[in-house]
Parts: C-alpha cells; sequence; structure tokens
C-alpha cells in the first residue's frame, strides 16, 4: 500500500506542532504523502470532557515543562507562546480555502502559521495577522480575508471537524491514520514508522 | 549522578505496567536502581478531573487498541484484563509492608501481581488471591493478609499517596523521577534513556 498519512491538528496545539515536524522525514523515508487536516481540538474536548493540558492542576506545569523538553530533544525550534491557547478558526478556515486552489502551497502556509506561533510568538487568532502569512506564501490577502469570511467556507470548515470529530474519532492533535491504522500523539511517530517499515504487527 | 529512578505506578494501569518492563534495561544499562513506589491513580485523578482512559468516549477506545498494540510494538506479554479498572488498595498496601522488610522481594510480587493482572486476568482486587502472590514470593500469607488490615500499614500508605500526589506532582502512571527529572508515560521512557546518557539537554 502507498496511501498518505493524513495529519490531524490543531494550530493551537504544541503536540501536534512537534508532530508536523517529526511525520516528514518519516513521511519521506516511506514515499508517503501527507495530507493536513486542521480541526478544533476544542469541539472534542467537548465530547470528551477534557480540556488544554496547560488547564489541568499538575499535568498543567508538566506539560509546559514537556512541550519544551521533547522540542529540543528532537532539535525543533519551539518558544511556548505567553498567550495559550488560541481559538485558530481565521488560519483554519483559510487552510481549507487555500487548499482548494494549491495544495503545495496550503502546506507551505500551514507551516508558517506554526512557525508564527511557536517560534515567532505572532497571535495566530487574529485574522489580519494570519491573511500576512496567507499573502508570505503566495495566496492572496484580501482574496483570503473574504475567503476566511464567506458562508461556505465557514460551513465547509464545520463540517469537516464534525466528519473528523465523530466519523474518524479524531479525540486529540496530532493524531495520524495510515493504512487504516489509528495514532495519537508526538509519541508514537516511531510506532508509526516501524508499522510502515514491517507491514504492521 | 547515580540516584535511582523513581518508578511511580498504579497496579490496575496499563501503561505502568509496560513501564515496569521498559525501564527496567534502561536501569540496568545505566547501573540505576528503580525504585518502585505504587500509589492510587484515582486521588490524582480526583484532582486533575481526569477518568481511567478506558471511560473517555473515543479516547476509550483508542487505549484499548493501543494498549495491545504498544505491548506488541514492545513484545511484553499484555492481555486486557475484562475488569478494568481495579482498586487495587490490597496489593499496594501489601507492597509497603513487604517492602520493609525485602527490597527485592517487594519488587518479584510487584512484577507478579501486574503478571497476575494483566498476563493471567486474575482479579487483583481480592485480597486473597493477592495473599496467594504474597505466598508465591515467600512472604508469609496470614502475616500480609493481617498487614493490609494493619490501621498502621493502612494509614502509612495513604500518607505515602499524598506525598506523592501533592509533593511530588505525580498525576499520572507511570511516572518517572530521576535526578529531579520528571518522566510521565510509558513513552518517555526513551527520553529519559537519553537523559541519562548525555547529561541532559
Amino acid at each position: 500500500m502507498s496511501g498518505p498519512i493524513d495529519f490531524y491538528f490543531d494550530f493551537s496545539s504544541p503536540y501536534a506542532y512537534l508532530g508536523s515536524h517529526l511525520i516528514e522525514p518519516v513521511a519521506k523515508k516511506h514515499g508517503r504523502e501527507v495530507n493536513w487536516h486542521p480541526f478544533m481540538l476544542g469541539v472534542a474536548m467537548k465530547g470528551e470532557k477534557t480540556f488544554p493540558l496547560t488547564e489541568y492542576p499538575l499535568k498543567g506545569d508538566y506539560s509546559r515543562m514537556d512541550f519544551d523538553r521533547t522540542a529540543r530533544y528532537h532539535n525543533i525550534p519551539f518558544i511556548m507562546p505567553d498567550d495559550f491557547p488560541k481559538v485558530t478558526l481565521a488560519a483554519s478556515r483559510g487552510f481549507l480555502w487555500i487548499s482548494k486552489n494549491d495544495r503545495a502551497q496550503v502546506i507551505e502556509f500551514a507551516r508558517a502559521v506554526y512557525a508564527a506561533y511557536f517560534v515567532e510568538g505572532k497571535d495566530i487568532s487574529d485574522p489580519e495577522i494570519v491573511a500576512d502569512i496567507a499573502a508570505g506564501v503566495g495566496a492572496g490577502r484580501s482574496a483570503f480575508l473574504a475567503a476566511i469570511q464567506d458562508p461556505e467556507v465557514k460551513e465547509a470548515f464545520k463540517k469537516s471537524v464534525e466528519e473528523i470529530v465523530f466519523d474518524r474519532k479524531v479525540f486529540g492533535a496530532p493524531f495520524f491514520i495510515v493504512d487504516g491504522q489509528s495514532f495519537w500523539g508526538a509519541d508514537r511517530v516511531a510506532q508509526l514508522d516501524e508499522w510502515l517499515t514491517t507491514g504492521g504487527w
């Protein structure tokens, strides 16, 4: 089999950001494409009765330490944003709009949004800032700003999130599905790699 | 430094069971002792507002799959018990009592309790079954049964759990602390190993 690796992420998730870096060399090694799918972790959390990691009394402090330590372990640039988490609807809707036109451009956009938040500390909940990023990768700035307010784009993203959470049962991020196997967490990329190497166990 | 690896676990936690297998070769490689500390995950969950993994609507099904897949990935024998989770007070209090007399025997006891639950499917919430296991490793059966009802042992275990959760901030299992660094999860053993190899990053 040589189907794509479906990669489900929230633009506000530190581990999904790390996962976006970790999945690349693995996909390349196995000649698989990575299909990026932004969704709203908040929708999954509502059903699961979970919360952003940093909001748990003890796990919260540990998580902040672990984001940083794990980033350094993998040599991935990472600075925990002061303002966390963010609702990243603008970036996610914009992703959907760009992806209709240009699949290479949209991945470049997604990487740039992640770097803006987790390296440069920019406010990626601000549509103007996200539009600047879109413009930087060649998507039209004003067309982008119009698209993220377009009721059709809004509805399409809403439906996509529902499908991801309720049909594909994606409850966290990063979440990878490849060859029918689900892998949750940046720390499952090693197993995913081994699964593609061996064909499973 | 050459201090021990403190290993915090709940006898009912599948990932802590897997962690108990994974930490051994790492400890051996670095010449570190493993200090086993049973505690009650339920106490941590109450403060964190978390639940046993299998009780989450979507994460629950994923977790059952992942326990199994991760066990096979590491070649660790594992059969998910039908009756899960268990309150493992008898085993934990008994552990505390045995540990006062014989540190080697208590680890043998802990391993046997884990195997009884996660390989043989025995009911490790039953004091009689746990007493059989204790007898099997050379602790006296009737002394064991008396000890787990001893108010002093009960109180000592209660205090130990509170210290583990509230002072050492252990919110999940397996949880490892070595050289002042905390590592949560069976999937952090690789980082722990690298930390001991390099002295940290």
